[in-house]
């Protein structure tokens, strides 16, 4: 029986739940759902370079094959498709409003960046010619590192003591900005964020979902921005004002949040906004936003 | 050979664009695309009984049959699984400035809906228990009746003179909107307006997409609210401060808008919001939103 059964065993799904979900062109130039192997000594599923395929729906029913694929290039975790909403939690970070001149807020600051912004995680940062220029002025393009929860399950109006059930996992992502469109053109005296915040490509997130179950707590992780290699954000999340089971439950109010949809949380202090010399994102810039114990995405700005 | 065709006569299409389509359950309990036959004397597609069944995807490929089915239940045109993004044009109309205390935007405001806010025309609006009060106040429940534009073939950067080419037709919606949650506690000194506006529900649009050769010029268009029968808004599209052309090209600066993708067009003067005496809206409330040769949405607000 076992002689006869044993060809087939690594279609067997393991037993197992998948702990850094990545979607990733393979070698043979096809796309797959996996779970990646991390190599020796990192946590970093940006420098995996194999996984283990996954089939089916990761948002609902889904198995781990033993099937292992190299990895060609690691895509967003999710297609954009799949994301049918992006919420944004803004002013999350204490030291962040202290540095913009913010007051504290008393509750959630929700905004929202298109499906369409979402990239993968070493994408090019596309800066197209409306955003190139503000006037006489420089293009005021900056960073914001955040981290990104994914929801699993459908919530409406859910509790804070529920809303972990409701999450798939966590990611890194880079809430990419134009100061200029999002503060000074943001349409005062009541300034909306999404014209500085909307572009394709300016929300690359990834490498991995990181389950719950590898992240039980998402308050004790650091985050960091590096622009060609030197820190510019280092922080927390423990730092948090609002914190994920307060985000997730707050943004159910009356509202049904859907598998897939993302939450990016809010970015610490250090980006340029706010700095009395900032030194805004130029052509060329690489950017680094890392989340500890998720990994990192690497992109590059990009005059286009 | 015109015998042995006529039988099948009724399965070709007919050889004129789709005027009105709409989404609607018929008798047989069936859910059905359709162009709307109007009743005679109005251009209301929520008065109609009838409609050509439409087959194909009405952002592709599609065709007008001969079969006519009765209406039940008009739904909103697209489900909102069609629908990528819901984009909003603020502060739109020079009046409603002066009365809400705004300066005269210089470029056109846009903020975000959750496409899970959108709703059929004659759906209730529900009112969940967290937008019930507003710390020791009534609730702060406001109507704002809008020109929406669907969007037909994806755009990237295009110009104003493009933009029509890009547009399938237009709506009427109604962005419900709750004042405390968008404006008190937005966010101050930075208000958002997204708790304020995104609940499930707030959207409702329809009857119909009314096709751009039926309206060749959106500009010309009388709008309205009734609450209870009583007139609140009345306005025309000239007003706009931003045309659709204007609106439909800057959104697209570096962003791709989607097929299925709609945007709301801002709401004149009338609203609650900035007037001395507000009536907030109370449970039960039917409001109206019509906007010239599109039709109406009939709501009734609904504490849940």
């Amino acid at each position: 029986m076992r002689a006869l059964l044993s060809p087939f065993l690594f279609l067997l799904p393991l037993l197992v739940d998948a702990q850094r979900f990545v979607r990733f062109i393979s070698t043979d130039n096809r796309e797959y759902y996996g779970d990646a192997i991390l190599p020796a000594g990192s946590t970093d599923a940006a420098k995996s370079t194999t996984a283990r395929v996954i089939v089916g729906d990761i948002l609902g029913d889904f198995k781990i094959t033993k099937q292992v694929k190299s990895i060609k290039k690691l895509l967003a975790p999710l297609p954009s498709e799949r994301v049918k909403t992006v919420r944004c939690g803004g002013h999350n970070y204490v030291a962040q409003n202290n540095q913009t001149g913010n007051v504290i807020p008393q509750w959630p600051i929700l905004f929202y960046k298109p499906s369409t912004s979402l990239s993968s995680p070493s994408d090019p940062i596309p800066v197209t010619e409306g955003y190139q220029t503000q006037g006489n002025f420089t293009s005021t393009m900056d960073y914001e590192t955040e981290l990104v929860i994914i929801i699993g399950k459908k919530a409406f109006n859910i509790s804070e003591d529920e809303a972990l059930d409701h999450v798939l996992g966590y990611s890194i992502g880079n809430d990419v900005s134009h100061r200029g469109w999002q503060i000074d053109r943001g349409g005062a005296p009541r300034p909306q964020y999404s014209m500085g915040k909307g572009a394709d490509g300016w929300a690359p997130w990834g490498p991995a979902i990181v389950s719950t179950s590898i992240i039980p707590d998402p308050q004790t992780l650091r985050l960091w921005t590096k622009v060609n290699g030197v820190v510019k954000q280092n922080e927390t999340t423990a730092n948090m004002i609002f914190s994920v089971k307060k985000m997730v439950s707050f943004f159910s109010m009356g509202t049904t949040l859907l598998p897939g949809d993302v939450i990016f949380t809010g970015s610490p202090a250090g980006i340029n906004f706010g700095k009395p010399d900032p030194e805004w994102l130029q052509d060329g810039d690489v950017i680094e936003v890392g989340l500890e114990n998720v990994g990192t995405c690497t992109n590059t700005l990009k005059y286009t």
